[in-house]
């Protein structure tokens, strides 16, 4: 059951950007300016509230995120900036907050402008419907073709009074390959905490945690123009914290929001969680590991839950990583498919097959006995995914 | 109109190592040595008839080929070499030639062991059934998810005599992503020419020629671990060709041959030629056209007939390669969709998505003013690969 979290309200609306009438707009209010982190997607293809929203997060300090779903506003050039400009001057205007402390956030089709009056008509409707338990409401409003909302929350005890809260709220399931960082995620994850922290620190604690979590899964290999992650911390607790002291509940919440988007990735029905080991390095393991995991031929696999680990064994000698294939093994869960390079037998294959029916389970490629190692998340691919997008702008 | 080729003959049988009872088991025969080329997969992880057929082409001649289906032999370990220098062996003494001469390829599962006694068994009737005709049944032979036999020929005029040939068959619809290179590809190749040559220039002219074409195409990013391309030089014609005089008759041949096998791609409708132009240097423009062509968002867009030019920015934009969107254009063969990063508009959308319908076109990114262009050939990916690879080994 999760919580609301001291020092920030929300609301949502309908405001006619998706074509089936569902909540659309979303916005998140802290109380008093929060402490704000931010990383954003490095594709160079960037859209304009993505450009918009890195800017503002520099200043260290935001009151507001204002979402939008059904329109990314991506690739839309000078028109497309002053939308998103527009949109958030008119929701600081109705919180009577500066225009620079409201962060913009936009998911949807790329190339089609954000339609300006039909944010700005709403904004004194959201402004004035702020509440704490509005987090659901928000949560819902910036699904696209989400199957389900997804929020995630950690406590951190501390010798120094309550718990502090991390409150994480994600939408995603298709173009999900991010790759965020500073100082630049269709991914988007919104962190609120109570935790009294300073920007350096949230900001490091934030991208540590992205890179464990959301810069290691995967839908389809797409890496979105408009992925963005905002963490903000409202200071509500009068707990301070470092960022060694966040991290651990950063991870955990943001561990659980991936999960859930790779969960429901477009078409998917199970999550497989990648685990190389025994490479030179940690690097090589996440390369390996993500060969593996973006492979359509192992994804269609999971799909058929079909234990072919010589498609495993395929995607990983191609991933450019060096190793000697005699020595791989392959453990589905605890069951042992491969072992010295070799089959180990139809029966295993069998057992594995059957957990390959299951929601979710770790595929773990040994290939030698180096320190390296690297856990990725992936999703099967079946036709649901080519559905979703064989059709999407029609 | 295929003709025969002069210097080879070939044959095919059913030896039941497909499950459905068709040809799986092909030879290729040269009537004297034949100088030979040969290129492999770069997957780490490599076939035992690839370890074998690597080996045996380094003495710079051949007498024959032998390939089945239905198994790829990989991943089997020492006794996936046994299995196949037998089935060699049985081959060359049913011919009266070296095993040393005769090069294997398998396509298949991966993981299964070659059934030896299946091939040994059929070795005397492949040896006697060899005819100058009997290439059309070996294309048959080495197909598996293939819905058409791929071949194509092309003609050298000289001024020496009759013009020299150049015969070409292929196979492969899935796992096609090929990375094949000297010293070291599931599509197989064979070349075949009645022209005399110097093993180096053939292995020079063949490798300019994979480049720019087994090199340069995909339909679901996974490199096998068998991919073999071959090339026999009979010397029939008595007419001695340089690498740079036969290269664009090998061109030519796998040029067709890589279109061939793009447009068969598993679940596949359209061959979609992807060229990235204005980028710093060819190397650059090439990552710029694969990735794009690799793009799981594009391949379903082209399948849904869709000029989705957001999903193809967006894939340039996630590379690695610097440009600047603001100066992109795109263009669906002649209809200019993208300008200056920015959509042209609704009108040419549609002509777009009119073209879009058709069997193959053209999808050129313009990037900027630099020499650096690539053309990268690729397929939609629709439902049909989602059934042929979930179900593969059931």
């Amino acid at each position: 059951m999760t919580s609301t979290i001291a020092g920030f309200r929300f609301a949502a609306v309908s405001a006619g950007i998706r074509k089936d009438g569902r909540v659309d707009v979303a916005l998140a209010v802290a109380d008093r300016p929060a402490v704000v982190a931010g990383l954003f997607t490095r594709n160079l293809v960037r859209a304009a509230p993505v450009l918009v929203a890195e800017e503002r997060v520099r200043s260290g300090l935001a009151r507001a995120i204002l979402v939008n779903a059904g329109c990314a506003n991506a690739c839309t050039g000078e028109p497309g900036l002053v939308a998103t400009r527009e949109t958030t001057e008119s929701v600081a205007r109705a919180l009577g907050i500066p225009t620079e402390e409201v962060l913009p956030a936009s998911t949807g089709v790329i190339g089609a402008l954000l339609p300006t009056a039909k944010i700005t008509s709403k904004a004194k409707e959201l402004a004035r419907s702020i509440t704490p338990e509005g987090y659901a409401d928000f949560a819902q409003a910036i699904c696209t073709t989400d199957r389900w909302v997804k929020i995630a929350e950690a406590k951190i005890e501390t010798s120094k009074g309550d718990p502090v809260s991390v409150l994480g709220i994600a939408k995603g399931a298709g173009m999900i390959h991010p790759d965020v960082g500073p100082p630049q995620a269709t991914m988007l994850v919104f962190l609120f905490t109570d935790a009294v922290i300073k920007q350096e620190e949230l900001q490091n604690a934030l991208g540590q945690a992205a890179d464990k979590t959301f810069n290691a899964c995967s839908v389809d290999g797409d890496t979105s123009t408009n992925d963005t992650v905002l963490a903000l911390a409202s200071g509500a607790s009068n707990i301070r914290l470092t960022a060694s002291e966040i991290a651990p509940a950063l991870i955990t919440v943001c561990d659980k929001l991936a999960r859930s988007m790779i969960a429901d990735g477009e078409g998917a029905n199970h999550v497989a969680e990648i685990r190389a080991t025994g490479l030179a390095n940690d690097a090589d393991a996440k390369r390996v590991a993500q060969t593996m995991a973006t492979s359509l031929l192992v994804k269609t696999a999971l799909h058929g839950k079909d234990a072919n680990w010589g498609r495993l064994l395929a995607a990983a000698g191609r991933s450019g990583v060096a190793f000697d294939p005699k020595v791989a093994s392959i453990k589905i869960d605890d069951v042992e498919i491969v072992k010295n390079g070799l089959a180990v037998g139809a029966d295993v294959e069998k057992a594995a097959a059957e957990i390959l029916k299951g929601p979710s389970y770790t595929i773990e490629i040994g290939l030698g006995t180096g320190p390296g190692s690297f856990s990725y998340l992936t999703s099967d691919l079946g036709h649901g995914y080519v559905d979703v997008n064989a059709d999407y702008r029609s």
